[in-house]
């Protein structure tokens, strides 16, 4: 790990983010069609028909990578500077996996007023908006308001890519082990932005039963005024059920359930702990050091078990869903993303891997695999289609 | 012209701005380099010392060009769509001339605070800005409150490039002409954020006597109660002179003149007029049709002429100006461009056109030699540091 760090910092010197020429500008005569005076072209055209902002500009391919940098990574609030080398990085993967071009903006100002204002402000240039790493629950209300409030796609990452990644993987869980979706009992161990969505998710992809569990224990409906607005609205939708006889603790929660689901702390959960468990399978997504290890759920007797970690089978890794995503947003001329274009991302992620692939150490592809970005852009694209919510 | 137009139109579909990866993303162990976990270190080395930003990130070679599209060429107020084009075409010369890294932004507000504030917001980013076409006034007090409200390079194109790029002119027309800049008596047709800055050059190098013209007639100190607050600024300055005798018009004002400078509107100036002249350099820059053409300006007797054409010898390009500008703030790490480091550049400028190579029709070196950017960057750079206002 020293040595990665180590790596690390020296790939970093001078940063990751550069600029391409998408036209030669070698002689006058280039000069005169990229800038004066031919440029007044284009510029003209514009300003008769605003739409043809996406057929002579950039636009229609250029996404900016938003963050205040209060929730970078498991680092918490280290500030925009800080967050940078985040959302270059972020960039970078547009670019490489969906041929987007992403701009690394972090911004100063934790203010959900300013937030929003300066992401409307900037859309003029923008094709869409990667919002990331803005910390709970401001999170929610700024995603929410600039997709009411704008016409270009806008997604909060940490909010959604999990649940698409995680969404995938228990329909490919089912799949292997002939399970239906309405027989899980799913434990959700985290009940900020990511757990709310990946209970969202699973509901919308015919889970029946979710017991809830935060830093505070167990979500109980009879506790509801104690909650934040988050909480209180999965339990007001039906998203999040009360277990009948639980002590309080996660370990009555987890007991004859089928999914453990963590986005939440390290080591919350014990070998044990799966023992009780029907059929186990455990996504343990706390990063970097999960809720249980890969190694120790499969010891307790997970069928299936999968963690946030590139080194362990069954990585839950967003990469597999923002870029397809985007993609297809882009593609389609998308006004928004919506639900059912990340459901139809999810089930497109999950169908990647072909029934004679599938096995408990290969649920989700690599980010790698090349049928990812194309399969789940395609769906997402055919989607917004079909929701008629395009240019 | 109508060949160019479609051949421009034609150019421009799909945009001009573009990005590209600094470091390849091929395998899971460059992911874990350029994102997650590797991305960490650096983000929590800037988190405990906050200058590292531009030691890991792409903060020290980036800026942004941000314009509202209040005043797009010579189109005026079309609006930020419209204005992309040339914003992208602005970063494409940025990256071609001076490897600058450059992000168009075209933003959906013409508040003055407004606009101060995006960009307040916006600079954790950003190494340095690049106003550009703002419209007057509202551009000098944006330019002025972020140089003195932030700590990196923050210029308005508009108002210094042609200033830095005529000074240069008329230097190189005295060397020729074996004259004195302090014996000079110049005429400004044009008032605005341009002509402001010119003139005020043309006194930092040793001109005494600036007469100014505008679309209201003679600037002249009995009326000034009548002006803007940038005429009265330069009226308080001593930058303008008033011309005993004139009859408010601009050929009594271009009499027995020396230099007449241009940033107006077309055809303002005839033969006869230049002919009154004495010794005449003509410099005409209202675009795409100057105050009085080339050919015209020689025909009355001009020694010097230019315009801002770039199908006439010494075409005044700001192209000569804003890339070795940009480059040798961020070499320099300086938080802001002066007064001083204008100067520099123009001096430079002008001296890239050694004693034996200029000539009436090569007074400004072309945007495509090497030595421009070189020469005015390490002058710029120079300056930065012998002011003491770098990192």
């Amino acid at each position: 790990m020293e040595n990665l760090n180590e790596k690390a910092l020296e790939a970093h010197i001078g940063g990751k983010f550069s600029t391409k020429l998408k036209m030669e500008i070698n002689t006058k005569d280039d000069l005169s069609l990229a800038y004066t005076p031919g440029v007044a072209e284009p510029c003209k055209e514009i300003a008769k028909d605003k739409s043809l902002v996406y057929k002579y500009t950039s636009k229609g391919n250029t996404i900016a990578v938003i963050s205040d940098g209060t929730a970078v990574l498991g680092l918490g609030n280290i500030g925009p500077e800080a967050g940078i080398p985040v959302m270059e990085g972020k960039c970078n993967l547009f670019k490489k996996f969906a041929n987007i071009d992403a701009i690394p903006l972090c911004i100063d100002t934790t203010d959900v007023e300013e937030i929003i204002k300066t992401c409307k402000i900037l859309a003029p240039s923008l094709g869409g908006i990667n919002l990331e790493d803005i910390s709970a629950p401001r999170c929610v209300e700024i995603e929410r308001r600039l997709i009411k409030e704008l016409d270009i796609p806008v997604m909060h990452d940490d909010q959604h890519g999990t649940s698409i990644v995680v969404g995938a993987a228990i329909l490919n869980c089912c799949r292997l082990t002939h399970k239906k979706m309405e027989d899980l009992v799913v434990v959700m161990s985290g009940t900020g932005a990511a757990g709310s969505n990946i209970a969202r998710m699973l509901k919308r992809l015919g889970v029946k039963t979710i017991y809830a569990y935060n830093i505070n224990g167990v979500v109980d409906k009879a506790n509801y005024d104690s909650y934040d607005f988050l909480i209180k609205e999965l339990i007001d939708d039906g998203i999040y059920d009360t277990k009948p006889n639980h002590d309080g603790t996660l370990a009555s929660l987890i007991k004859d359930a089928n999914v453990f689901i963590g986005v939440s702390a390290p080591n919350l959960v014990s070998v044990d702990m799966v023992k009780t468990m029907k059929d186990p399978f455990v996504f343990a997504m706390a990063n970097p050091n999960p809720e249980i290890s890969y190694e120790k759920a499969k010891e307790g007797g997970a069928i299936i078990a999968g963690t946030g970690r590139s080194d362990f089978p069954n990585q839950v890794n967003n990469l597999l869903a923002f870029p397809g995503i985007f993609r297809g947003a882009l593609d389609a001329k998308a006004k928004k993303i919506t639900e059912g274009m990340k459901m139809a991302a999810t089930i497109a992620l999950a169908n990647i891997i072909k029934d004679d692939e599938l096995n408990p150490d290969y649920i989700l592809p690599s980010a790698f695999d090349e049928r990812v970005v194309k399969e789940v852009s395609e769906a997402v694209k055919a989607e917004a289609k079909k929701e008629g919510i395009c240019r």
